[in-house]
């Protein structure tokens, strides 16, 4: 399995653009297109290959990394124009591509198209964002089915060469999944998000870590998610449903508790307010605890290491360089705020064995530091 | 304004611990008590002060620090108790209190209760997490409506002496507050996470950093929540109603687009099921804007220095190192990670002048790194 010698890349977006860079690092021979020349010749001049022109070498391999919402018009030209070539895409919703690609271009050509997702750069977004290493460690889905055994290759071959880790699941599979790990949290951070439109300015100043983590992805591109959203409302639809549901019971019971005479308190049989409260947040748990921890394995335990960082100029970096000369390896950090604090708190995960060690290192040099329990 | 000499804590909890702890750093009289005999020992053990007895001076101020379902009784009987004390509290919630108190305790000892609410220790629970610097430069939220002014100067003054910053609101304003900010993505992020609970092992292991961010809290304790949401129920449940409203009209718009000829669709003439999808992704962005940034201060603009972290023992140490010796001002840093993944992305936000400075101080080290746009 070796690594395409020519690659089209049709988009000159983020995952376009990374593609087209990444390739062209390992010397493979790159041509870029894109319906807006600017996007196309940034994308060049940033290193991502040559301009596409008529005159071109058949590709082995295309590349379509277009919105999602004309993805599988532009899959269907592209293996109309090369009857050659295999082509796979970037799209984060498959079953509608498949379904799309089959009818336009009919099942003798929709078996060189091998549906693919690279699971990466989800918040910045085009050709000035693209990075040459963007999907190095990165999952990258394929969807086998259907598709001719060699062209598979082609493209897990690909998404291999740039560094990605390649996983195969079927498109309705792969649909499945990001809508519960995905669509449906992108939604509710932007519809928790959305509740703080009206808040008071004293009001919103009680945000805390908490609030910040919900929302962070709530900063996403409306268009872009709107197409995305759109392109899986099969698999996202029965998500939502499911959530409103359970939300729904929350509003029930909390209903309940205010008017305790209400016919939302029930007749006293089904489980009682508190009950559905509680097990809401009980199932949270449960749900959470199955996010696979770094690099996928399971969740280990470690111990937080808490220190105290005063609001001065380089103050975490000389905090590093303790953390540094420790010689403690760090598994995980996170730098914590609050509205209107003079110091934030920084919580460097170890393994348990290790964070005496780095607690003295840190003592010593004289800040306030506490080991907190395990997790 | 001075600290109180006398302060009695009752419930030995993390807040309660916590708050004996700093206060005995500052040469307090502390005593404490807890339902639970050993709880209250564990927290005099660490340093929290002396188990109350009955031959105890009278206090100044009295914390109570109970669960919240339990608080309101628990002011009552330390207002009984101790007729010249000033009472306070710490729960999440403070109308449902204020009006149990006022009820309970008549208006002529309510006068001396003053409605507290530190913005502190969140995800760890027990005096076991304790810490004295538990609220250095943290909210304090004190309600003033109705409590005499002295007893209130108590309680700014006992909030102050801690490390917190002291923030006045009525009761109503506080609990619709939390309500958005905290209550309602607390609610979320657990039903997020719980339609995690049937997802397949290749489902979830697509699980990424956006997911594990809006996720985070949804590991919070079932019963203290079931606490705070059912005493704030009058608060949460409007926010959860238009939460439900705007999810619907969602699902509604993901229905029309399966089905273009369903009732769903609509009659032509309100906005498109694309204009729904796009108008709540958009809401989500104007509300997330409004969280201020570190420090209460409007956000920022910050350039960020993205580092390639290899997994291997001290990768981040070294890497830390370095940025420490540049002795450039870290502003805000994340550490991504990805399911089965062999490295992680480092995070660096810097101020846009120093971003080149420190990718030349680690690109020179032989770090792989690049300077995102500014965000």
């Amino acid at each position: 399995m070796s690594v395409p010698q020519r690659v089209r890349v049709v988009g000159a977006g983020l995952l376009g653009t990374s593609i087209a860079l990444a390739l062209r690092v390992r010397g493979v021979d790159v041509t870029l297109t894109d319906t807006s020349p600017v996007s196309a010749a940034l994308a060049a001049d940033m290193g991502g290959g040559r301009l596409a022109s008529d005159d071109d070498a058949a590709p082995n391999v295309v590349v379509v990394a277009a919105p999602p919402d004309v993805t599988a018009d532009v899959i269907t030209a592209e293996l109309e124009r090369w009857p050659e070539a295999t082509v796979t895409d970037v799209a984060s919703v498959k079953n509608a591509v498949v379904v799309a690609v089959r009818e336009l271009a009919g099942a003798d050509a929709a078996a060189r198209y091998v549906p693919g997702h690279p699971m990466a750069g989800r918040e910045r977004s085009g050709a000035v964002a693209a990075r040459s290493d963007l999907f190095e460690g990165r999952t990258w889905v394929v969807c086998p089915d259907g598709a001719e055994a060699e062209r598979v290759r082609d493209v897990i071959s690909l998404a291999e060469s740039v560094g990605a880790r390649v996983v195969t699941m079927a498109p309705e599979e792969h649909d499945t999944a990001v809508a519960a790990v995905s669509h449906v949290p992108q939604l509710a951070a932007s519809l928790v998000a959305a509740q703080l439109r009206e808040l008071s300015e004293p009001a919103v100043g009680l945000s805390g870590q908490g609030v910040r983590d919900v929302t962070r992805i709530a900063a996403s591109d409306p268009l872009l998610w709107t197409q995305i959203l759109a392109g899986n409302a099969r698999a996202v639809r029965p998500v939502v449903d499911r959530f409103i549901e359970e939300l729904t019971a929350v509003r029930d019971a909390l209903r309940a508790v205010e008017q305790p005479d209400s016919p939302a308190a029930g007749d006293g049989l089904g489980p009682g307010p508190r009950a559905v409260i509680a097990g809401t947040i009980a199932a949270g748990q449960d749900g959470q605890a199955r996010i696979p921890g770094k690099h996928g394995t399971p969740p280990t335990t470690y111990a937080t290491v808490a220190v105290v960082v005063p609001d001065e100029p380089g103050a975490l970096g000389r905090l590093f360089v303790v953390v540094g000369e420790s010689g403690v390896s760090v598994e995980d950090l996170r730098l914590e705020h609050d509205a209107s604090v003079a110091a934030g708190l920084l919580e460097i995960d170890v393994l348990p064995v290790r964070a005496e060690v780095l607690r003295e290192a840190l003592a010593a040099k004289g800040w306030s530091v506490h080991v907190l329990e395990t997790h």
